[in-house]
């Protein structure tokens, strides 16, 4: 695999959770008053969590989310239910406090951030805004690609620089967000192309698209990827991937994503999007997955494809699709209540409990 | 329908909550700024929770969550993987805040409450316990139905008092937990019954029966079912089965379900044996439906058919199968998201973002 400057050195230093602080958390959650494996899913994000922070008795958590923002030059096509003007409407919305990822961070106590990658608009100083624009959108991925190699490399840097800020700061639990009209339309194509899957199975509505809107957002993504792939003898590497039909947001995720295993850091994917990212970082770097949540599984049916391909089992299933980390944010109080349980639950042996006959 | 006596006026007293206030809350989410119906399973529970509380800006939510505990005659035969005594110990375990349900508590700030209803064992006073037991565990249903119409009547009116005690207090969302050895035996029993299911395709293993002590559970079930119904022209009534193949906490249950819809107060199902009494409350009064929600689906294989009868979707699905009220109190968090997102988000005209183009 050819790997960028940007990432040769950051890859090099990711090592997987220690196998050995999972299976003796295992032992713990075996030891606490409750019968052998009756909280489920919990005790798998429990045991991966401690193995992640190296300790127990983290509580509580210091929790962030981070919004990576960007226009796509693909929505001169028109494969978008609204307007390109929303991303940078959604991001004052944001800075405002208004939006559903304000009301749950503010409910969960997470620390929000928004990140502008590249939306086609200029923003005011906010304490909330990290201005890293690299283009004003990135470019339409039906007639080149998304990005040169320059913006390609300096988005993956954005992320990798969010990263060890997450680090500097402790934050141990981040989750992943984004806003960007036109954004599942790069998404679909990442999915595509990744996991093999038709693209007409991995290509939903978007924010809303009617049977029309979709058929054309379908014939787009084909023409793209013929474009870009149709004559390469062997599938095409993840990050050129990532530069022909990614987008400046989905490249700066995937920079986050990778860096925040570097520092073992755990991360919260969301939806569609956020998840196309992180996929593309595990198809460069397989030893991230340890560090990885799926928060939940949208309604855009490519996600489903992607948490098979990363082999992550989603927390909430609630039939959600609206992205800018919503869905990770809501799966934050369950992480949070299966490391609580591990940490505060008592054993068969302190509580005086029989165990079960044998 | 035969009404017993004690649920007669109850009954009469309870009406589903307002559709108009359904329809209302619905059209203020379809303004609020996001694509229409995006997120998902929380909009419903929104609209379900505002038409409850018939009030807006109702944060912070006053949260409280009942246990009620009993011991089962049933246990002599041999139908589960932990001996009786664990009933005691577990109470005394979650009045020492211990079991997970009082890590739980603690940490999405539920006030917890033990109710002892027919416990095999003394208490001690206690803040958290309410002192109610009808009798030390009910009788064995192999031989005899559980309990007599007088203690039938007596564990439904324990818990039509704490659905009152809930009401005076101002609970707004009642989280309903159990602690029984031997009680997914019962709750089988009723739900094959109700259902009209096959009794292997409702009957798990429990705390963690091997596959001879399933077997085992399977007759058992069979024959008390034959026993107590098999020479009937027409199914039973659902006060009659709850007497015959219920137990003390179920009935309790009941009742509490039932006083909760009468006095307008949310009430989260945990896992198989409290929905298994609140699908006999359905059956004994359908209205109760619109104060419900599933807060989990369990492991045990007769979940999935009791949400499907009582029509209702689970919140989490987690593999969890504990009981305590733990995957009731988990969902918590998720339905105050939902509400807090119904309150506190913009709307398309406050922030100045464009809808989408039609």
């Amino acid at each position: 695999m050819t790997m960028l400057p940007v990432l040769a050195e950051v890859v090099e230093l990711i090592s997987p959770p220690e196998p050995q602080a999972i299976d003796q958390a295992r032992r713990h959650l075996d030891s606490l008053t409750k019968p052998i494996g009756s909280l489920g899913q919990l005790e798998a994000i429990a045991a991966q969590m401690v193995a992640i922070l190296s300790r127990v008795g983290a509580q509580p958590l210091n929790k962030a989310a981070y919004i990576f923002a960007a226009d796509h030059g693909v929505t001169n096509e028109g494969v978008s239910a609204y307007p390109r003007e929303v991303t940078a409407q959604m991001v004052q919305n944001f800075l405002r406090g208004g939006a559903a990822i304000n009301v749950l961070a503010r409910l969960h106590q997470v620390e929000l951030t928004v990140v502008d990658v590249g939306v086609d608009a200029m923003f005011d100083n906010h304490i909330s805004l990290h201005r890293a624009k690299v283009r004003h959108g990135s470019r339409n991925l039906l007639q080149e690609p998304a990005m040169s190699l320059e913006e390609l490399s300096d988005a993956l840097k954005i992320g990798l620089d969010i990263a060890k800020r997450a680090n500097d700061r402790e934050q141990d639990l981040v989750a992943l967000g984004e806003m960007g009209i036109g954004n599942t339309t790069a998404a679909s194509a990442i999915t595509a192309t990744l996991t093999g899957q038709q693209v007409a199975d991995v290509t939903g509505r978007g924010a809303g698209l009617d049977d029309a809107g979709r058929d054309r957002k379908l014939h787009i993504i084909r023409r793209a990827l013929k474009r870009h792939f149709g004559s390469m003898p062997s599938p095409p590497e993840p990050v050129e991937i990532l530069r022909c039909v990614g987008g400046l947001e989905i490249a700066a995720m995937t920079g986050f994503v990778l860096g925040a295993a570097r520092y073992r850091r755990a991360v919260i994917c969301d939806g569609f999007i956020s998840t196309s990212a992180a996929a593309v970082a595990y198809a460069i770097a397989p030893q991230i997955k340890g560090y990885l949540f799926a928060g939940h599984c949208s309604e855009e049916p490519g996600h489903r494809h992607l948490l098979r391909y990363l082999g992550v089992r989603s927390i909430l299933n609630l039939g959600m699709r609206l992205g800018e980390g919503t869905g990770a944010v809501l799966a934050m109080p369950i992480i949070e209540s299966a490391l609580c349980l591990y940490d505060e639950m008592a054993t068969f042996a302190s509580a005086g409990v029989s165990e079960a006959k044998t």
